[in-house]
């Protein structure tokens, strides 16, 4: 079973306060690249894995879709998505990835925002997505970026020319990274961007595209703090097709 | 016209003594990457950009194909090679891959090794590529990887906990970079992994696979100083496929 990190209280407490949080998908500067990553919504059954308070639940019906189905590991999640949506069409289950079975080509779009960096067996999960999608339909997700999680404590430093610099190390080695974020020894698993892709294509998915977030000079301008960003990508947004 | 600094008398000479110059194919780690990613070259019409002293020009004909033409933009590269090729259905010409224009789907493989980083205009050279194939030819190509050529002085650091660390920074800032390599100012070109992704895919190239370089425990074993390639990736291979 994957870490529940979302049900330990300190954690939730501090995350429940991130922007993304409070002002929902609006407070997440990718959010627009993502939308340009999806297809049209009408009339789509979507499974949204890892879908904490279900602010992407909801705009999907917002936009359409006929029904959403979210899943998340956390208690905490799922009770305050449940007490904050009022529509019949969009169903809130507690899950966990690493085992989690969905019907066969019962969907036309599996979306998943910054979750499957703490899935350990990605190759099952690729499977079984593609296995629940119909033909022609679509999977768009986004993660950390292992540019930003590779390295065994992941930091900015200055470099011996003063400038700020990303550190990068073990990149190539696979497997657990322990975090301090909101709570000690969150556990993620790092894979390098070659096998998030490879796993895709071998699953049978065709790669549409890929984006490297980076904040666009606007949302510089309006969030100087959102320039370091352009140091190094800290997301990583795919979209990927079934034929 | 691209910077031709493999004319530079000292470059060139520096050059010539790397191993994989010297022993050729088997003297680059990433060689058993590469011929993973080929096809099967029986009767294949090849062609080779950046083809230097045309190492890899005669492994495909050894291996059947049935012409190769090799193209470089050294003088000195290609006139070594064709001293050293003895094969009427290899040949040799001096060409910027700026500029260069091959006949129309007359082609079933383009091939190229550590190149594509100095090509200034990436797309124009992606879609000649394209059209030069033939319907079911392949792109495998290898670059210099974006984790390694990002940074204004790409070096390896120390990091507060004494970790051994590559430096990223710069990212998300397309352009050119200068290095000192041989001779000083070495133009090369930073992309994006996924500009160089979407790129392919917006060419109408189907992404087959890709590798970031990391050697093998018995490589490591043999050549302990590889091991640092496990740190951050150096080289990034590409297989891409014309449908």
């Amino acid at each position: 079973m994957a870490q529940n990190i979302y049900d330990n209280p300190d954690f939730f407490a501090g995350y429940s306060r991130l922007p993304r949080q409070v002002k929902g998908l609006e407070g997440a500067p990718e959010w627009p690249a993502i939308r340009a990553l999806l297809p049209d919504l009408s009339g789509k059954r979507v499974v949204d894995l890892g879908c904490g308070f279900g602010w992407a639940s909801r705009w999907f019906r917002e936009q359409g879709a006929a029904s959403v189905l979210g899943f998340d590991l956390s208690r905490n999640m799922i009770e305050r998505a449940r007490d904050e949506t009022m529509d019949a069409c969009i169903d809130y289950r507690i899950a966990d990835l690493e085992t989690l079975e969905l019907p066969e080509a019962a969907s036309d779009l599996v979306y998943s925002a910054l979750t499957f960096h703490y899935v350990r067996n990605f190759e099952r999960l690729v499977r079984m997505m593609h296995a629940a999608l119909v033909p022609g339909g679509d999977l768009v997700f986004t993660i950390e970026h292992p540019i930003f999680m590779a390295a065994s404590h992941p930091h900015w430093t200055m470099d011996e020319d003063g400038q700020k610099t990303w550190t990068v190390n073990g990149y190539s080695i696979v497997g657990e990274r322990h975090t301090d974020w909101f709570a000690k020894g969150v556990v993620k698993h790092h894979r390098t961007l070659a096998i998030t892709i490879n796993t895709l294509i071998g699953s049978g998915f065709e790669l549409r595209r890929m984006i490297e977030f980076a904040p666009t000079p606007e949302q510089i301008a309006e969030f100087p703090d959102l320039a370091e960003e352009l140091e190094r990508p800290m997301m990583l947004l795919i979209s990927a097709h079934k034929s």
